[in-house]
């Protein structure tokens, strides 16, 4: 049976889309940090999930990070519609609510709701977690943020439904292992799909540089999908960049077109090739 | 006096970042969120400083979201060195310390030391305010991450110092107001000064926009310095773009190039010009 790491307590998240991708035959792993979810594939795990992208909030970006210093490869995606319910003890009334625990991200999605209630945002490790502490603790002065099944499973009690900002509310996953296909053999499995590279790369030499990058993409048909700059560690100014593009269908050339972007000047390092799941 | 709205309590680094700025023969004024920094800037406040970035962490994405909503104009930036201590009640000692409370950023620009630690970190509103509330609560069993000038402000005993991950720790600050100079004026102003444009621009009409925004730039001889893409809300994987540009000397025609740039097809909206502080 695979083993699918992720970031969370059971219940989160990242395990639906662990199960949305893989199915439900495999054995979840929740691990408490997105550092030991990328340690642990290809030791105690076969593969990881990890959050990439959130159609409000943006971007995770201490995934990004990850993946810029990581040799994991990124192999799949998945796009899970994310329904926050506000949670608590079931003694605990609506008006008695000064705290709302949740992961950042989750806090951030559901930041107008917050704002309405005058509910002091309290950041967690994870959204089921929060709700496991809140039964550990039974602070009855406080309300965790996460999934309807966080609150089945620790026996809380669903005060409301469908808090995040925007009801279009989805987060993104990317699926992690330690090898990818070979090249040759994904396209030809996937022919005719569509088909998206995430890569990185920095721009820490020299000015235009981001233009000069963008431009060996659109010269081979690839269409930027996804971008995001973090900066590097210890040189102010300067960035790595994470980005995602798409291939859409036609490119016989496909893998030594990433060859050639891999070989350039612009230390590009190539994390995985998949089968896009966006609309 | 100059009346400068800034988001956290008294001692917070935004605080120091407009005494940097402005001077001391300011008033501060401390509010609660960015949005209400937002919302005082040509009302209670005269202006506004807001981080936009650090060296560490990267960008502050609800700073950007607000920007790109927002009508006030980015007159100026200032780079503020960034060290961070460890704060806690007199009576407590460094094994006593469980939890650590500061800003999501603080506690993200000492992620290493607060695993090293480990201690749990828990995102409060603000450096400073973590550290007033520290005082308030009597928390024996917590520390707060802040300025060493928080530290004294309210008595508490600073247990280790620098404890960022990197000691080139910087972060860079907007100054907003309700009206920029004139264009031209500006510009004779700062002759063969280094010039910044910050703008926004939405690339949610067709695929490849981002390449072509980004060669308008290019072939106006304006340097990318910054890019961070925020989602567009109730659009799923459409963003906008933040974006901020250097213009270095020379461009007798810069008026003209703006207001091109601002009357293309690219939606984009000029924030304000300033002086660059960038080494």
């Amino acid at each position: 049976m695979k083993i699918v790491a992720f970031q969370g307590e059971h219940g989160a998240f990242s395990e639906a889309a662990a199960f949305g991708y893989f199915g439900k035959r495999i054995k979840t792993l929740p691990l408490e940090s997105f550092d030991k979810v990328f340690a642990a594939v290809g030791k105690t795990a076969d593969y990881g999930v990890m959050p990439i992208e959130n159609s409000i909030e943006g971007g995770v970006l201490q995934a990004c990070d990850l993946l810029i210093e990581s040799e994991l490869k990124v192999i799949g995606e998945f796009v899970l519609r994310v329904h926050h319910c506000l949670i608590a003890d079931p003694g605990t009334r609506l008006k008695d609510i000064k705290y709302v625990y949740s992961h950042v991200q989750a806090l951030g999605q559901c930041r107008k709701y917050i704002q309405e209630m005058k509910f002091i945002p309290i950041a967690y490790i994870d959204t089921a977690g929060s709700v496991k502490m809140l039964k550990e603790k039974r602070l009855a002065d406080s309300a965790a943020i996460a999934s309807e099944e966080a609150a089945k499973m620790y026996g809380l009690r669903i005060l409301k439904k469908g808090i995040e900002t925007d009801r279009r509310n989805y987060t993104r996953f990317l699926i992690l292992a330690k090898k990818s296909d070979v090249v040759d053999s994904f396209v030809k499995k996937n022919k005719g799909g569509s088909i998206k590279v995430a890569l990185t790369f920095s721009t820490s030499n020299k000015p235009g540089m981001l233009y000069d990058a963008l431009g060996r993409f659109a010269k081979h048909g690839i269409n930027l999908t996804y971008i995001q700059s973090r900066p590097i560690l210890g040189m102010p100014w300067k960035y790595n960049f994470y980005v995602e593009c798409q291939l859409n269908g036609g490119n016989e050339r496909f893998g030594e077109t990433l060859g050639e972007l891999e070989m350039g000047s612009f230390n590009i390092k190539l994390l995985g090739y998949y089968k896009s799941c966006e609309r």
